[in-house]
């Protein structure tokens, strides 16, 4: 998919404008989905004339594909924060694990936003995920080879991985009223580093 | 999401034309998506005419129900026929993620009905999930039991395991052109039997 890309502000002005019609599409997209989401909804929710999103954006497809590559970005340095305190790679897939799983709670309408992207914005869906996995396998490969962790093939770990987040993330965080994250982050650990051989 | 649900032929002719719009349904659903096919896509590709949709099915939405479970039965029937000969827990994981993976790869449709699922009718996606981790925690459950693997909590070992074979099955499976399954089912079957401590 071809999508038009607008110049961003150059005022601080523009620029706060356009984060804030960035963030009511979040909400309303995250809420609606993307196909009943209209661009007079995002307005609305940003409270702004509808014709102003046409100054920061082409339409929903632009606005769409940042959300999910802000997604990316915004997934990606909050783990990386959490992980940066970690000694061992086994440590850093606690800390990474606890932290996409407080992603998903405190901003679920992103985690259904990167889903519907398979549907809406495949090419945006696929480099999500292909960015995510070129970086951890690269984390688990450097890892192996300093010895902490054991020999593996490191994209199929990574792969799964990030499977494995993902539905944790959307059975017990998404799917709860109450979440405890911290249970589910040692019971996955668990398994994670000694696997289900007795 | 309340669905009218129609009841089926009983004739023969009648059942045989029933499934030959499933069919179709399965196939125009699955490239061109839910919001996009219409149910005279359907008819054409069954080869019958748009009237005839309406005998058997209230709309859409029944249709997409009904392929959603469908999938659920499939995929857990094929599973179960693969895991049978396993003689314990462990060779069972092995065969149910080559079974889940050829699945992938030789109804590669189905994958993307579910997922779209998630959107079109959360319902139907909610409980094809539920059916099968509930099955699943509670065959991990014996397994532990009869110490074929070690203990831990088998509801969140099954969604981890249901969430690794999910994206293995999208990234080396979807993917790819050329899949090589067995290389995928064995580097993480030793994930899954040891996880990653060295």
């Amino acid at each position: 998919m071809t999508i038009q890309t607008t110049a961003k502000p150059k005022t601080k002005r523009g620029l706060e404008r356009r984060a804030k019609i960035l963030a009511a599409a979040e909400q309303v997209i995250g809420e609606k989905g993307f196909v009943a989401a209209s661009i007079a909804d995002i307005t609305r929710a940003a409270d702004t004339a509808s014709g102003t999103f046409y100054i920061y954006f082409s339409g929903k497809d632009e606005v769409f594909r940042e959300l999910v590559q802000d997604m990316g970005h915004a997934t990606r340095s909050q783990a990386a924060e959490r992980v940066a305190g970690a000694t061992n790679r086994l440590e850093a897939e606690r800390a990474g694990l606890a932290a996409y799983l407080t992603v998903v709670r405190d901003r679920p309408m992103q985690y259904r936003i990167v889903e519907e992207a398979r549907f809406v914005d495949p090419e945006a869906y696929r480099e999500y995920y292909t960015e995510f996995g070129k970086a951890y396998s690269e984390q688990l490969r450097q890892a192996a080879e300093k010895g902490e962790i054991s020999a593996g093939d490191a994209e199929v770990r990574a792969w799964a991985l990030m499977g494995l987040a993902k539905t944790l993330g959307e059975r017990f965080v998404l799917w709860e009223d109450n979440v405890d994250i911290d249970r589910v982050v040692e019971e996955a650990h668990s398994f994670i580093c000694n696997g289900l051989a007795p």
